[in-house]
């Protein structure tokens, strides 16, 4: 081996949690303020791209501009792809046409697609590329948003079915170029249709007569170009894929998909799932206020509206809480807790259509659970806080309303957190949508109804 | 190419998405009904491992037991490998010990760690394994849970930093074994330190004579043994890595993390952060009855302590509730509309952070954003509900102490539901835990705080 002389430029492994270093972000302001271009250079030198763009999101738009300006032609096609869509609206006209130009130029045509198709004007983008990468991009703009096709990479390298492991070697050996980033051949047969997937792997521990299609492996999963990238995410989680070929109508090659590009679909689809449930459309710490106001306000509209249904609700019974006003002060709890079950179930549910794991074989026997599990915990709430309300206003009909209706209540929730995500996937829509807003509406109004109106019926 | 007499087995790409037949379900429990082992056995060899995990989870546990039997030693460790933690526990004991040892033979030591880190009972598991993959396991299990070591295989193909292409096909085609899955040659010095990553793919394009150190890639992340999970699959993520090298304290190489490992990891960390949000433990949808509610009860408990405050709050106005039912008819807009804002931003907070998008450098930005969007939220609802109020009960006055009141608890929600994450985040704990009751706790109390205080003050 080697002398020891040439020293490892960086293999102390990182413990800390990949968090930019306000020390490292204060060094790269202070830069930016004295107008610094060399020291600034030299301080995003080691950083990748990835984190590059993470600071660009993190300072204000102020520092942003002048930091972009500073940067110069260092500003690279990678940051670009890296940056938030919303972002990314508002750098692109900061950077001088030749910088834009050769930042793109540099760019894979899978990451091209990425970015121009999230852009409000792509125009700027699309007329700085070749010929050849333009059409590339174009034609990957033509199949549907969110689809396999525009995940995919156009360059596979394949090779016929009855090649054996030196046939392989000998013309990857040969290619004149070779993707940046392949882990697989991918056999077809005569009409380039795809057979199997071969590791490289694999293909370096073979002998040289030994066939490609019996060294393939085991797990093979074959991607349509309409498929959602949802299912394509899903896909190479449930089965462990590193890449898949995709294939068109007639189930001929047309690109494959990298598990990297499906690590990153996974945690969007999860962002937006998160997000979803809580009532927010998608969002970026980067935002200006006025963004966040326009994601938030339809459905605080929306909360608004279930507010008043619960509203309208009580003030059918503004009698008997005039005569007990402690209805008024325990009515909270019984909407309260049922919301609280709701939105655990709600969440369980949205999960499990998320991994596949409700379907129509056992959402009866998930439905009976939710059942027995909203009876079990309603009657654990209803001993302890029926009890309670019957000492604190010293009235036991009062603990016994409570009961009643916290039971009533939990039982409903367990139901409408079930029902509710599972008929909006039937219909095709994302059960994260809203389900939150609607399982909280139901267990307000159901919890005021049931206890205000068992309360009229006894105590009036 | 040959002839097309060779059909593909499975050319057709599946459009649908992913989930488990109810046909296919329903076959299945009628061959384990009639006690069909021939048809059952059949109908099971296209799936793949993940998917028959997935089947056991659907049926209900009679079925299930049945069908274990019937596989006899058709069932894998692979299968078991797949399955949720808690029904792997249940199913293990179903198994003769001949089959269990010849599926847990069969299994990578990374996914034997997996397995019997997560068991009630391993040592029925150990006992079956030979003397080396039992050293192996051990060893592993000797890293903390969650960490790097757990994660990484032990099996790496490495380099001296000064070999060529040639060097490294010499080497490996001579190679005795080598790993199954593997993407990167390491390079390292002679320290064992790993200085780089080479694909195999750029080794297969390359010219034999250059050197490894050449065509590197550029992006290289090392990984500490101790590094937690949750940590490794972030930087996955961010940094686009296929496979990383781990390293022990001193830096020497001991293992290699691949990226669907880190994927699955990321799936998981979304899980927890979803269920945690919602006040779940962990779930499953096989979990028993009595299961399910002991993964509830303690956040419902900590929901009721919650509802209980907020009702102490209402009880100081109860002079004014009896004077204005009003009161008691409005009070939980203003709470309701507080908890959806704090849940909003509580949710793009704890995303923010598990993203690593919030740190020191942005946080009083952050909070000022949110102030702001508070602000203007509130102002906007304090004018329609605040409007709406005062001609609902024809009294002005209700209708601007609504108003000030929306305003304050949007405020607060704002607030609350930024600080509360970001503080337990850097105190240690998972940001999600809990945060969600206590951002409700507190838009409850301040929202009945401020609504029933001010109309006290104004009405009375």
């Amino acid at each position: 081996m080697s002398d020891s002389s040439t020293e490892p430029l960086d293999t102390q492994a990182r413990e800390e949690d990949y968090e930019l270093s306000p020390r490292q972000v204060m060094a790269i302001t202070y830069a930016v303020e004295r107008g610094d271009a060399e020291a600034l250079a030299e301080l995003l030198e080691p950083m990748h791209p990835a984190d590059i763009a993470d600071l660009l999101e993190q300072i204000n738009a102020f520092d942003r501009g002048r930091l972009v300006r500073l940067m110069g032609d260092e500003f690279s096609g990678e940051i670009l792809s890296e940056l938030d869509d919303a972002l990314r609206d508002r750098i692109i006209p900061l950077l001088p046409k030749t910088v834009l130009e050769d930042a793109v130029r540099e760019l894979d045509s899978d990451d091209l697609v990425d970015l121009v198709e999230d852009l409000d004007a792509p125009e700027a983008i699309l007329d700085a590329l070749d010929d050849r990468d333009r059409a590339a991009v174009e034609s990957a703009l033509a199949y549907p948003e969110g689809s396999a096709g525009r995940l995919m990479q156009r360059e596979v390298v394949m090779a016929p079915e009855h090649w054996t492991v030196g046939d392989a070697i000998d013309h990857m050996r040969n290619a004149d170029h070779l993707p940046d980033q392949f882990y697989h051949m991918v056999l077809v047969d005569p009409r380039l249709h795809p057979i199997a997937n071969v590791t490289l792997g694999r293909i370096m521990g073979a002998p040289r007569a030994k066939l490609l299609r019996d060294i393939a492996e085991e797990v093979f999963e074959v991607i349509s170009v309409t498929q959602d990238e949802g299912d394509v995410a899903y896909a190479f989680n449930q089965y462990h894929l590193i890449s898949a070929p995709v294939v068109d109508e007639d189930g001929r090659l047309v690109g494959v998909i990298t598990i990297d590009d499906a690590m990153a679909v996974l945690d969007a689809e999860h962002e937006e799932d998160m997000l979803l449930m809580a009532g927010v459309s998608e969002s970026s710490l980067s935002d200006s206020v006025a963004d966040t106001v326009r994601a938030r306000l339809p459905w605080l509209f929306a909360a608004l509206a279930a507010g008043i249904a619960g509203a309208a609700v009580i003030s059918q019974f503004d009698e008997a809480i005039s005569a007990f006003v402690a209805l008024a002060i325990l009515m909270p709890i019984v909407a309260a807790m049922g919301g609280n079950a709701g939105t655990q179930t709600l969440t369980v549910t949205v999960r499990a259509l998320a991994t596949r794991d409700l379907t129509r074989a056992n959402i009866m026997r998930v439905i009976r659970r939710e059942f027995l599990v909203g009876l079990l915990n309603g009657t654990v709430f209803a001993t302890v806080m029926g009890g309670l309300a019957a000492v604190w206003f010293d009235m036991p009909e009062l603990g016994l309303i409570m009961a009643a209706a916290l039971i009533i209540n939990m039982l409903i929730a367990g139901l409408v957190g079930t029902m509710v995500p599972y008929v909006l996937d039937k219909l095709g829509a994302d059960p994260a949508l809203a389900s939150g807003t609607f399982v909280a509406t139901t267990t307000d109004m159901m919890g005021f109804f049931a206890f205000l109106g068992l309360a009229s019926l006894v105590l009036l």
